[in-house]
């Protein structure tokens, strides 16, 4: 069992990069399932109905989110509907969608998690006790279980991947837009990351055109952001496990766009 | 010319550690400089004259800080008496110390310039204006430079680095106690990772005891935190130059106690 | 009846203030109930057993805390025991304490609630929805009820005032140290201010000595407060209703130490 | 001398009730100058040149601002035009603006300053080392001084009353859109209030239409704000002295509309 996850996908550049990718990516690691981080794939905001089609139909199994999930309002209903896009499982209850799901490939049941962050990251609920109510739900339902930790703050990251540990068949990270050199098989079991990172445009600030989030930053004053085009790479992870809720391997995926990608 | 910079030295575990691997780096890197960034070196927070002498006396070039700078309140009058020592240079030029020194070494001049970032963490003044700030101060009087942002959040970092490219040898990220996976010489000739990460228990939660990490983020209580011993790690990197400001290579170092260490 | 309310007694000489108003402010408004909020009584961090004990023998009936709560270790177990002494209910289940409870006098049964904002404040869960819920624990066993909202965003006190209007006796907010000069009977029938203010020293800075307070700004170094002792007042409200869960009245205190008071 | 203060004017309702109020209240208190602050008057964020210049048409002789300073672009090149408008001293000198101004009235010459808080707000400079930049520039060209403290937390508005008793005439505070009922002058001759609340709808939530505001708490989802018409109030100080930079009383006001208010 292969899990090919990617890192949050950024506006059309990211976008583009992913279905262009995927079938290779898909191919090469022999992936089971594929999991993506879709929280800023429209213009860098958010997700559209239309575009997780779109995800859905190119082969995605499972769509994660994070702090952007209800900047588009198109989004809320569908996310109610589907069951194969998360938000965060500690947001409230009350919120649109939901935060886990299981999915079956090959004979073989996926449950994924979506958590987010409590530091500097505005969640209704704290992500440790979600975390437990989410594993508790899943039990006997699953084979494998993957959770995308959306977080700021190391801290946290780092110890939801111990808390976890010997529970879970991965941990990994999202939200930072850079990847972490830390990819590893935690002693229990668990593979683990801190943040795998983006797939968009590696020339631009965590997605955003450079100059715009350079200006920002010098001058303070308000600036409108929007995505960068230049070099996009598409950053990610394949977990590979045989025994249920363990993980044999975690590869490290960091791959430019071929020559020639418009 | 190489520069060896070693990310955040955590408690007595990344001390000895930092102790014991220095000379064999030195030797294998062929060091001009080692930059180390020891912010948590006195127990977990901050630094005192006594540590501060033993890495100088152990052939540590200069010593950066970060937010934990001013926790041990000895260190104060010994961060305005010695000039290869630094605290972030955005700071308010009324705290302890400076934020920026030139060392020599074999016939090269290093120029190292501390920030801190202005998301997440206090610090008196921007960061980016200082950095010009800095720049300027040291114009005509050195060969390289080495720049320390001590930051949370990715977006300021990875911006830093753009706006440094082409004029600074390197910019290196530290706070968070994570490596990342981004190490490179940008387009104009700057060497940038976001973040070295540690230099202490991987078997922690950046540095910290785990079972403390875990209990204060589960119970939301109150949790006095310990510096792990397990499982240290040196993490760094080596910069490589030969243009002045410019450099050529970025190599990252993520290296294991050896067996035996304690 | 009538509920006399005083704000956030900080340190010995709010709370020696407090001991020595207490029996002529009881008969002045001829007070059914007097509630306190205690977070800063303890040397202007939490409160002690004994500290708790003592406010209750004078004739304190409920005491409210807030994100002090847990700084002296000694009041853990004692939140768990004693009925009248509340934590935020919002806080997470776990944490020691509890949020609501019922004290019955002259045949009236008042409860008293206390929540915790969200904003800049650390509390697990939202003060909205454990409102609602307290509120509905509370029915049927109560002629009366007293919200302590203790928080830092004006929008959040101003709302849950709104929000409860017309289904609690009375709302008021604590935790700035400062009174707000809004105290009325919105509409529906709920008593509401936005601060009650502090019990404690005018003459510091909320009171904390205000050499302390200013170095601290000024100098943005480490600073170890004291609680001020300069120009001590008590700050609270009356309460008064006549009908289940209305208000008719509420009164602001501002009231002087008296001449002569050490 | 009497200085008439007025707090942050809110939306429609808010502008209208100022203009409507103030031939009035300048008349009754004999008010030398007016000032107000003017950072939610356009639809509750920020200012317009056509509000700007409306306001001075109807006798308003300086306007602060604060934290939506920038949230209209046509202001930009007006800040930079125009003397009487401030925004805070302590943003960067780069950002459009100036922070204190010089106006001269019957003889008597008001120096105005504009600081905004650091804590939970985005400043770019220290207010504290600002205020005394701003003194030392209107040294010896000033026979009074008002201050705008422009913040949330009330340690750092009391603090900075107390850093400037005895150097200014008056310290007046803004931004929580709640009044204080702590009006005084201070012991070396500063009026000082924590905040002087806002001029709009009070039947909202600090302005904002209420239903809108809880909505927001409640649901924890984006909500796009609308100014409150329900319930406006005029809220505002006056300052009165006679002997240079100090001040012999203030006066707290709060004044509803009148009857028939549209
Ligand atoms: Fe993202
Ligand atoms: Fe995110
Ligand atoms: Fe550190
Ligand atoms: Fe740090
Ligand atoms: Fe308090
Ligand atoms: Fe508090
Ligand atoms: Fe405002
Ligand atoms: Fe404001």
């Amino acid at each position: 069992m292969n899990i090919l996850f990617v890192g949050d996908v950024v506006g059309s550049a990211g976008r583009r990069l992913l279905l262009r990718l995927l079938p290779e990516l898909r191919e090469q690691h022999d992936a089971t399932f594929v999991v993506v981080n879709g929280e800023n794939v429209a213009g860098g905001v958010g997700i559209t109905p239309k575009i997780a089609d779109e995800l859905f139909a190119h082969g995605v199994d499972v769509i994660t989110l994070g702090n952007h999930t209800y900047r588009q309002r198109a989004i809320y209903p569908y996310l109610d509907r589907h069951d194969a896009i998360l938000r965060p499982a500690n947001f409230l209850k009350s919120q649109p969608g939901h935060g886990h799901c299981v999915v079956e490939r090959a004979g073989v049941r996926l449950g994924v998690v979506n958590l987010s962050g409590n530091l500097f990251l505005k969640a209704g609920r704290p992500a440790f006790a979600e975390a437990d109510a989410a594993l508790h739900a899943l039990r006997g339902r699953v084979d494998h279980v993957l959770v995308d930790m959306h977080a700021e703050a190391t801290s946290e990251k780092v110890a939801i991947g111990w808390h976890l540990d010997g529970r879970v068949t991965a941990v990994v990270g999202t939200h930072t837009h850079v990847p972490t050199a830390d990819a590893r098989v935690l002693p229990g079991g668990t593979a683990y990351i801190t943040d795998v990172g983006m797939t968009g445009a590696r020339g631009g600030v965590i997605g955003v055109k450079k100059e715009l989030a350079i200006e920002s930053l010098v001058t303070q004053m308000p600036v409108r952001f929007e995505p960068s085009e230049d070099d996009p790479w598409l950053m990610g992870v394949v977990i590979s496990g045989t025994s249920p809720l363990r993980a044999d391997r975690i590869e490290q995926l960091l791959v430019p766009a071929p020559a020639g990608f418009r």
